[in-house]
C-alpha cells in the first residue's frame, strides 16, 4: 500500500511528493472515451463496475499516488429530488430551477445508502483493487446551490447573487438542506471506505470575501467539522480562491487545494500549518518536455516550506491533454522531489 | 469642472470619494436601449454623435464623477485588419482566428487617426460637453490577443495557452503588434482630449502569476511607460487579478483597478503608494437600500488608508441592474465619504 498521499495530507515527511490530478479519470484517456462510447455520463456514474474501471484507468497508466472516486458533484443533488440532465458537449442542466420556497420544499435530504448506494458500492469495490488511497468527494454547498438556482452552470451567476442579496433567508435555507445532504453523503463514503474526502467549491471564487464568509464558508465548515469523526484527511478546494485562503483555513480542512492562479509559495505562507494541494496550470501540460520539467522543478522548490504538499493541477485535466504529457509530469514530480539518498 | 476624480487618481486629498462605474453607459439604461434599438453595436461605436449621447447618459442621471468614452476594447483590433462581428445576445466574434504566422502577418499596426478617427472625434465632442473628466481606454494586449486567438471570448482559453506554451515566439510577436497599436491608439486619445487612460486587462486573471509576468505584464508596462509623456493619470485594471497585484504595481500605473474578489483594505496594503479604483460586487447593487448603504459604508471604511480611492464596481454594471439602485449607490458614496465639515 502506497500511503505517501495520506502522509502528505497529515503533514508527515514523505520520500517524495505524491501526485494525483483532478479529473484524472476522464476524457483525455482513450480508454475512458471507449467506455463513454457505450453509456451516457449519468449511466456511467451509476454503474459501480464501470466506475471502478474508469477510476482505475489513470492509476496504472500514469502511476498516480491517489485515486479519486469517479462520480459527479451533482449526483447528490439528483438524490435530493432535482431533475438532472447531461447533454453531450454541454454542462449539466437542471430544467427545474430552485428559486422559490415552493421549489425548495420539493427537495428532500436523502438517505445516502438508499439513493446513492451505487457510489458506496463503487467505493467498496475500489478498495479491493487499489494499492493507493481512495479519495471520496462532494461539491461544497455553495457550488451545488449555484447549479440548482441557475439551472446549470453560469457565466455571471445573476440568479444566485440575486437570491443571496434579495432573499437571503431562502438562500440560507437551501444551503442548510444541501449541507445536511452533503454531510450524510460524505459520512457514508467514509463508512464505505474512502480514505480521504475532498470538498470541491468550484464556484466559491465568484464571491467577494465578505460574501463568502456569510453565504458559503459556514456550510463548508459545518460539513468538515461533522466529518472530523471519520478520522480521514479532509481537503477543501475553493477554485479561484486566492483571496479566500485565510478564510478557507478556518474550515478545519487538513489540506487546502490551490488553483493555478497563485504562487504556491505565497499560498503556503498564508495557510500556515496546513498541507497544500496543487497547483500547476492544467494547460502547462502542453509545454515542451524540458520546459514542463523546469516548471515542475520551480513549483517543487516554491513548495519547499509546505507542511505537506500533494502535487496536483490547479484545475481538472483538460480533455485535449496528451496522456503521455500527463505521464511525463507524474514522472518528473516523482523524480525531482525524491528525498531518498 | 469637477476634478475630484483626477485628484484622487493623483493621490491628492478630495472633499469626497469620487465614483464612476465600469460600463456605466450601457444596457441597464432605457435611454441607451432606445438608441441601440435603432443601430447595431458596431454602428453605435463608429458614430461620434451617438457615442457622445450614450457617454453622457449616465453622467447627469446618476451624478457620476467621471465619464468613460463609449467604445469597445476590440475596435483597434478591427483597425488592425481583423474581422470583428457582434451578434445580438452573444459576445464578439472574430471568424478568422490568429493562430499562425501567416494569419498574424495579415494584421497591421494602423494609424489611429486614419482608422479610428471616429473615436478621436467622439473625445473632442465630449470634451465640449462634459463637466467631469473624460476617461479614454483600450484593452490590454493580453486580453485583446485572447480574442484574436480564440476567435471570440472563451471559457478556458485553450488556444491562447496552447500558443503561449507551444509557440511562444509567435505569441510574443502578436503581443508586440497589439502593443504598438494600443500605444498609438491611446496616445491619440490623449491628444484628442482624454484626461485619464484606463487599460482593461479583462482576462489577465486566467494566468498564473509567472505566466502573467512573462506573457502579459511586459506589454502592459510598455504601453503605460509610453503613455507617461501624456501627463494624464493612467489606470491599470487586471480583472480577477488579486494574485497579480504586486506585479500590476510595476506597470507604472497611477491607479490600480480592483475587482470585487478582494477586500479593498488588503489590496491597499499590497499596492503601497498607488491610488485604487473599485471594488463593490456589481450585483450588490441589488441589495435592499439599507443593506447596500451599509456595504458601501464598510467599503469606504476599509479604503480609509488608500493613497487615493476612486469608488467603482469590481466589474461592469450588469444589464438587469435597476438604474435607481445605481443612483442610490452613487448618492451613498458621495454622502458617506463627505469630508467637508
Amino acid at each position: 500500500m502506497n500511503d505517501t498521499f495520506l502522509k502528505a495530507c497529515r503533514g508527515e515527511k514523505t520520500d517524495y511528493t505524491p501526485i494525483w490530478m483532478m479529473r484524472q479519470a476522464g476524457r483525455y484517456l482513450p480508454e475512458y472515451q471507449k467506455i463513454r462510447g457505450k453509456v451516457s455520463f449519468l449511466e456511467l456514474c451509476k454503474n459501480p463496475e464501470l466506475c471502478v474501471e474508469v477510476t482505475l484507468q489513470p492509476i496504472d497508466r500514469l502511476n498516480m499516488d491517489a485515486a479519486i472516486l469517479f462520480s459527479d458533484i451533482l449526483i447528490p443533488m439528483q438524490a435530493m429530488g432535482a431533475t438532472l440532465e447531461f447533454h453531450e458537449g454541454k454542462g449539466p442542466i437542471f430544467p427545474q430551477t430552485v428559486r422559490s420556497k415552493k421549489e425548495l420544499d420539493k427537495l428532500s435530504v436523502p438517505d445516502p445508502i438508499e439513493k446513492t448506494g451505487f457510489v458506496m458500492e463503487t467505493i467498496r469495490l475500489l478498495r479491493k483493487e487499489l494499492k493507493v488511497p481512495l479519495i471520496g468527494f462532494a461539491g461544497a454547498p455553495f457550488t451545488c446551490a449555484t447549479y440548482l438556482i441557475e439551472g446549470g452552470s453560469s457565466k455571471v451567476f445573476w440568479e444566485t447573487k440575486k437570491m443571496m442579496y434579495t432573499n437571503p433567508a431562502l438562500f440560507h435555507e437551501l444551503m442548510e438542506k444541501i449541507t445536511k445532504t452533503t454531510s450524510r453523503y460524505l459520512l457514508a463514503q467514509a463508512e464505505a471506505g474512502a480514505q480521504a474526502l475532498q470538498l470541491f467549491d468550484s464556484w466559491a471564487g465568484i464571491l467577494a470575501p465578505g460574501d463568502f464568509e456569510e453565504f458559503a464558508l459556514p456550510y463548508a465548515t459545518k460539513i468538515l467539522t461533522e466529518l472530523r469523526q471519520t478520522g480521514v484527511p479532509l481537503i477543501y478546494f475553493a477554485n479561484n480562491g486566492a483571496t479566500l485562503l485565510d478564510l478557507s483555513v478556518t474550515t478545519g480542512a487538513d489540506v487546502i487545494g490551490l488553483d493555478w492562479r497563485i504562487n504556491i509559495g505565497d499560498a503556503i505562507r498564508r495557510v500556515g500549518k496546513k498541507a497544500v494541494q496543487g497547483n500547476i496550470d492544467p494547460f502547462a501540460l502542453l509545454l515542451p518536455k524540458e520546459a514542463l520539467r523546469q516548471r515542475i522543478k520551480r513549483l517543487l522548490a516554491d513548495a519547499e516550506g509546505a507542511h505537506g504538499h500533494i502535487f496536483n493541477l490547479g484545475h481538472g485535466i483538460h480533455q485535449f491533454t496528451p496522456p503521455d504529457q500527463a505521464k511525463f509530469a507524474v514522472d518528473c514530480v516523482h523524480e525531482l522531489s525524491s528525498r531518498q539518498s
